[in-house]
């Protein structure tokens, strides 16, 4: 099909040119003696991205499911009790890898849509002077429904009820692109991976540790090869793995953290949020709502858009991939159907967005669904107009 | 600066994944015994794109510049009189070059926003009964302006005076993106360039050659190696090249054409034209103009737009590169300041569209041009969906 | 430093050019309706390439250690006995693993250089009248002393026992290069990875798993997700996966078992047998000896040699490194300092074997150990040469 | 055919990582306003390299060909008498294409294997005290027979006879590789090509020029467009072109020119003068000799080797890429079948000329010619071992 693949899911994103550049490479000595000279800085960088200072970076070959693993085995023990929340698809799924790895699980069910119920959470931590939770798991931005958590807000809850549970978060769709700070806001496991805010292919798991979970791994329960953090420590720090790592990954990943770090994380949180209106203003122009309920759990990297309610979403995302070469996000499980998404995160700018809404526009108009040409794309133009950085000094 | 940069020039064009993937090589021996397996198959690719049955394509590693002067120097004499027109800049650098050569050219002056005058052109060649002309010169698409003339009637107007001067075409910006047919319009040097509707980069000049061109190169006067025709027929044929060629392009064009009569060629002028469409769709919505001062003459595969004249378009490109990472084609010559184009040719579909008319909006509200947000892109979409292929089955 | 460099160790291996081109892509939607054309196909070359009929192979973002894991999560529960033996650093790594996973395990420990000690199983197995042993484990080639077992012959050993126990391999530097024949073999899990036979680069644990093996999942009483072929299986056989997949790498992989497919697998196998004999004649010529004691554990894959008592085979891997461009392997644990690897295996010709070659004399003479030079080369010339297959017909 | 496909024809050579890197691009606009930063700093580098401070360097879209018939149209006229000679494929090349452009050449004919007739040239110019030569040519490195001539002592001669002669240079397969020294050597026209010592693809066709030859441009009464200096000045002061350039090209030279630089240009020529005496000691081990008659003539580019009279070198050169997936350079002309060459320059280190003699070594021996395996690669071993840098601290 001529032209570009348009790529508009929440992950894998976008890669940079920069980056498919630096992944273009021949193989190369993982035991080398200047590998390190590859691997240290990248450790360093990623500490700076999830702003932790004290505790640790773990690259796991695997994703970002892989890192949700990681961080559970490597912390807790069988029959530990936590506490999580489920309110889409892939915060179940984490409730549901944990109650198989043999935590016992106190779930909060909400409604898809809201988000981590930190009034809850607070009760429950206030409530529990036993500290019988082990931890307390949060998925920062529910990728299914468009949904981003106040993470913050649970560490003063944690902080308010001088809980000593872990923080566990799932950053996955967010660390690179909105704002976390993993050590003001006290996240112990922050998880992450390479295709999402930071623009590689998919491969890595990417696990920031605090130094109060690197303790925890003493007295963790889980037998554990593959992710352990003791056998990683041990190498690491002078450069290398305890296996062969997916070297070309680290390659790209050194170029990413560095295009993230000289734009700014806070301009690339502000280019998110940017962007992100733009495609709010283009819904609330169709006429048409988020999933996301309430304002405040409007997510800056994804946006999950509700047909009306005669259409099935998966008629406008075949179509925009059969007709339009393009590729949006689909509903998954209760959603399904109802909603399709738009990734918008990562390697990304205004024109990029344009073309998102525009097939998106295209899409549904071809399927039936009442939309007056250019209204999305108009109203995210008028956005980003209006907001743009000044022109600089005409020519004439 | 964050997102893909959107190339929305008259050339270089984007280029297709698997042109780059297969351009990603290490080098190869030009003279290996198996090279020909790579190179035979490009010039019989090359003559279906051309539709040039029974002449031969050129190779030279140099651009459409090159090729150009490939074509007066093999088929021409120092002090031939020639019939040129000059439109444009491209129209009025081929007068140049020809002129420099040696040539005595005869030229027609036409406002640029016009096409070949073919009236003109019929008049004369019927007057020349003594078939002074050698050769009669046409730009197919101005690429300054946004032009396409009509080529078959000049062929028309050449048999209607039984002249037997060479018609010298410059496709550069037209062959593979819009239609040209080599034998049934009598076109005896097609000139072209990989950068455009080949969709590779700069560094081809590919010249298509009738029989009776081929014929002409006997009689030529112009000293010459670099571009001589005898030279690589007498290596051509086994499939070699009399000097180094440029193998990582060969790689890229074999790709290029397949992927250009795959889709078919009737079916890539169809998508030009749509998509060309769209654009001038979305000028008249702006309440702009085309510099083609007639439909008759609006090319597929660019469009210079005229800004308003308290405007200068410099600063609507200017605007587009550094606020919104978007390269527009400027206004050459004549009408620099009055016009910015949009070159949609090559590697493009419905999305690529939306986002270069989305960063025109931008980028012309910045700088203060009225326009309603959303009315161009708007415009555009509204045809891609009339016109779009019927959506497949629905999932629900 | 001038020049490619030159890899020599057991993996990561040369990637193929047309490898490296088909990973030279822009990201793609792994839920997109076309991705099972991508990887349903893989799956049934896989199949091929394993020699694995009845089965199914698994595809983990990993490496192959994370395929070790997998292997033993899905397949045993804590507390099993199982049968293993160690004779090098990966046999030793994968016994490690097994009792950190809580297994029981009995442990034969050989003198490094020798393989799995096929007698002792034998009569271990035959004892074992009650099939306390859960599974027997053997790593097809030790990488790290370039030993190459009889895994045939253990499945005979397991049969004469009639012993019901799973049959687990470790076919990481062997699959892909040198014989393996899952099905004839009765192997059960069969752990392989990206970074050696199969030519990409690091970053997927491949585990090809026997019908009998998959029912074995069901009594399996590890706790387990990211390893699960649950998991895998309810998606794998539509063609997606339960989490994001390194579609680069499958992108890689669909070529690279094309590749081996097309050379034919025995075709593979006689060139690494060819090529590693050339390596060994080099070693003779040197006056020097491989790690692995006897013919029948020489591996095609990987040549551990050892250097003379007063010399260390660090020096001659740094300088190899530092002085010529070249990564020859260290080697690890036990014979660290007293042997240095050439890896043999993957993409890999004559040309390249003389490369090796030539910088390790290069640098063993740099390094003050006494070789003639040319002799060790000369010898790999010497057979290539007798044993290349016929020159065609003569130019003259 | 599995494994690299090794690379020794003089030219195209082996790419770098680096470069082919870079060159792995999407297209960008060549009339960007930031597109001189990338070229600007190209025109300084290659001054640098060929040791012009006082002219300028252009480049043509072309190959070496284009560049020697640049060199040509712009400085000099039809009828013009020049001073030339021939003694190899290149440089009786140079003289048909002089001679086809219009130029009244005198041809001082030699032996192939010999070099530039300084005496004679001196003799010439000392007797042309009418100035009627125009110029004096010379080829630099004549790659058909591996024959470097003394230029500097050609502008010796023209200084002792006072002759304002140009002097014109073919520095193709010897710029970037051997000591060349524009302003020193008084060279007005340095023509050389992408493809060689720049270590890219063909296709671009380089010419540095004195100051001396740019005023020349003035009186040169050759009719040009695409290869005329006048056009290139005028645009390229601000970092653009007459018409589109080869940006993916310029791309890898702006890397290319990095290496050489940072390599250091006397370092690069001694590297290339150690590997191609290895190279030399390889063919006496051999028995054989040189195309090139005198140590003075010995090219440390490419060395064209005699193969014993009863055999044909091209059943050599076919052996080598059919058996061993190895290009040699085929004798041209002439010394077509009587020669084999060896390319050794560019992107080259110790391992890589190690592969291209044990190729030689194998596919001579398969056809029968006589050599005792190893002792051709065994000679440079050691003559590479014996010069080597010494080897940092032990490990031990």
């Amino acid at each position: 099909m001529p032209g570009y693949t348009h790529l508009f899911i929440p992950g894998p994103t976008n890669i940079p040119e920069q980056v498919r550049m630096a992944m273009n490479v021949s193989m190369q000595d993982m035991r080398a003696p200047d590998f390190p000279e590859l691997t240290l800085p990248i450790f360093e960088k990623l500490k700076t991205v999830f702003r932790n200072k004290s505790g640790r970076v773990f690259l796991y070959p695997s994703s970002g499911t892989g890192a949700w693993e990681a961080a559970i085995q490597n912390t807790l023990s069988p029959g530990d009790k936590v506490l999580m929340s489920r309110f889409g698809q892939f915060s179940h799924l984490w409730v549901d890898m944990a109650q198989r790895l043999g935590l016992v699980v106190d779930v909060i069910d909400c409604d898809w849509g809201e988000g981590v119920p930190v009034e809850k959470y607070a009760e429950k931590l206030s409530k529990d002077v036993s500290h019988e939770y082990a931890a307390v798991f949060a998925t920062h931005n529910e990728t299914a429904t468009g949904v981003t958590s106040d993470i913050k807000a649970i560490r003063a809850a944690l902080n308010a009820a001088n809980h000593p549970a872990l923080l566990m978060v799932d950053g996955v769709s967010s660390i690179g692109s909105i704002e976390f700070d993993q050590d003001a806001w006290g996240v112990d496991c922050a998880v992450s991976g390479s295709q999402k805010g930071f623009m590689l292919p998919a491969g890595l798991g990417i696990l920031s540790v605090s130094a109060y979970a690197l303790e925890a791994r003493k007295r963790a329960g889980f037998g554990r090869t593959f992710f352990s953090f003791d056998d990683m420590i041990a190498t690491n720090d002078s450069g290398y793995f305890p296996y062969t790592p997916a070297t070309q990954l680290l390659r790209g990943l050194s170029v990413s953290c560095d295009m993230l770090l000289e734009e700014g994380l806070e301009a690339v949180w502000d280019r998110h949020n940017r962007l992100a209106t733009g495609v709010r203003k283009a819904v609330g122009a169709w006429g048409l709502r988020l999933c996301a309920k309430e304002p405040k759990w409007h997510s800056d990297t994804v946006s999950a858009i509700v047909v009306p309610e005669t259409f099935d979403a998966r008629d406008v995302i075949a179509r925009a991939y059969r007709g339009y070469n393009t590729s949006l996000g689909t509903g998954l499980s209760k959603v399904m159907g109802k909603v399709f998404r738009i990734g918008h995160l990562g390697w990304l700018n205004e024109g990029m967005v344009a073309t998102a809404l525009s097939v998106a526009e295209m899409a549904m108009i071809d399927c039936g669904i009442q939309i007056e040409p250019g209204t999305g794309v108009g109203a995210a133009i008028r956005h980003f107009s209006a907001t743009a950085a000044p022109a600089t000094a005409k020519v004439a």
